[in-house]
């Protein structure tokens, strides 16, 4: 088969690979549906997060069951799956309370920009749909898979609560499914920071009640305009870096809660600096698994449309120019298509 | 009337100053009936923070009301009261919303260390007590004050439910009074990291089940092992400097809680470690005032005696002496009477 390898900056190929087979009998191995190129994908696309070999790239995914280890018993062929970029056993005690994603047998699922599949601890990670979907519920289901899964999570880390104030830094696919899951959880002001058109549009078809295109200190500056001097009582940070990260702590009201998603890259916090900004911080990669059953309901029931952040809509053939768009920022986010459709 | 003033590195003197006086309206002047020496008190004592000018010390107080400005309402001369270290106006939003000590129009309560201390906003900031207590309830009532609302607000942070495992991390004033909140707040487990054995004394009296003597990563080791490896649902990390705070941390389950309640000195944090610990984090300086009326009724009706942390008990002339066994760890506390007794 053929799938997606990283060889080094900027040098994304779609070249033969073995194709993924049962190792262990907890394993399943699906035909991807769909899977999409991750704004963390972008830190070793860029060289900024360096990489020892060619690596197979891609952890979000759905699709069919092909085969199933002799030890799996919850999912079986021909089912419609979507599990997320941790494996878990979703047994062990810090599954069980709600943190699969530091699953103490947790294993990195990669290797999903391609035609198919070995997804470990089968029965723990992965999650069917109650049928196959339609084809145009495919994007909306495969960001559940992490893109959803996580702002969904930045959102409920922050604390965001029916009448809450929400303010959200990054316009990325993450930020942006941030602002409707805010809105999904009852926000009645969500601040969208982003000085994109066509991302601020869609910040406001998810929900986003107010856009404010400054950085930094500016950025702070409007933010406690906009609320009456005191801050925002959640703040989405979905970039990190150091900028965003001190942006959004200062755009937090004291008692303030503050989550942050991504992998932050060089963050460093003073700690007295945080002291007295009196926020609750808390992030972490997402726990995607706690919340799939709740989001796959939400997309199978035509409540929300988070498949809209595809803006790019690629077969996997075309990978490079997928990764390519994004880093050039000309999209929001690639879909590909490894096996021409579901 | 004389009082105690810092001159420099372990240089506190016993001297003439000024008497308080009303100032603005909205102030109070009380004749103080118990005071003590703030762990806080020790970082500028030991010349680990600088100080600009001879200052006058002391941030925990209870007392007589002798005075009232023109403004002020809700409390009257001859009541007895308690306020915070920091003088909030408990109207603007950020008192409304709990977070009194980062009010909007805070200020330091300094100088208590003093026969009279003058409190600025008073109607916001002192909480009057059912009655003139007697004498020897006002050590406990004293600890409300403070070193008791900010070891409450430390196992509130870290989020002690009834059920929870607790670690506490500093064996101090505050972290032993953590102690005795968690257990207020049901904790199941209550684990106290200390190496002194009267301090461990008074932390199981406090209602501390276990006790860890080890530092450092030999003691995140132990809290492992009596938590199945999994780590403590809550860690309090009372003492503020880089080790502490990367025990109270590496301490924790995923998804658990880890508060912070003393000034962090010299403290910063990884952004890409605080993301895989998956804890969330809050501290600051304790909203005391928010707690004020409850911990003022725990007290009064005996439920609690956190008095028992002043191991010695001194008349203010001999405050030099307060400060040195404590710096010395000889008294975990000082207790100092500037009045002769209430």
């Amino acid at each position: 088969m053929q799938g997606a390898v990283l060889y080094g900056p900027r040098d994304v190929r779609f070249e033969e690979r073995e194709v993924r087979k049962i190792v262990k009998p907890t394993d399943a191995v699906i035909r991807v549906s769909a899977a999409c190129v991750c704004g963390s994908d972008l830190w070793p696309y860029r060289g900024i997060q360096a990489i020892a070999q060619p690596t197979p790239m891609g952890h979000e995914y759905c699709g069919i069951v092909e085969e199933i280890g002799s030890a799996v018993t919850s999912v079986k062929p021909g089912q419609f799956v979507i599990g997320s970029f941790f494996a878990s056993d979703n047994t062990c005690p810090t599954c069980r309370m709600g943190y699969q994603s530091s699953c103490q047998h947790r294993e990195l699922v990669g290797g999903a920009q391609a035609p198919f599949l070995r997804v470990p601890l089968a029965d723990g990670t992965l999650v069917s749909t109650p049928g196959v979907p339609p084809d145009h519920l495919v994007p909306s289901l495969l960001t559940t898979s992490d893109v959803l899964g996580t702002g969904w999570f930045a959102a409920n880390a922050a604390n965001v609560k029916p009448g809450s104030t929400v303010a959200v830094v990054g316009d990325g696919a993450v930020g942006l499914l941030g602002v409707l899951s805010a809105r999904q959880m009852g926000a009645d002001r969500i601040i969208a920071m982003s000085r994109h058109e066509s991302r601020q549009k869609l910040a406001r078809e998810f929900g986003a009640t107010d856009i404010v295109t400054e950085r930094g200190e500016k950025g702070v500056a409007l933010i406690k305009e906009l609320t009456r001097g005191v801050g925002a009582d959640s703040v989405l940070e979905c970039v990190g870096t150091q900028e965003s990260m001190m942006q959004a702590i200062q755009s937090a009201r004291a008692g303030g809660f503050v989550s942050y998603v991504g992998v932050p890259h060089g963050v460093g916090l003073n700690g007295e600096q945080l002291f007295f900004s009196h926020i609750h911080l808390h992030g972490g990669p997402a726990p995607v698994r706690r919340y799939l059953p709740d989001l796959i309901d939400l997309v199978w029931n035509r409540k929300i449309n988070p498949g809209e952040v595809f803006d790019l809509v690629l077969p996997l053939d075309q990978v490079d120019e997928g990764y390519r768009a994004m880093d050039e920022r000309r999209a929001i986010k690639t879909l590909l298509y490894p096996n021409g459709g579901n």
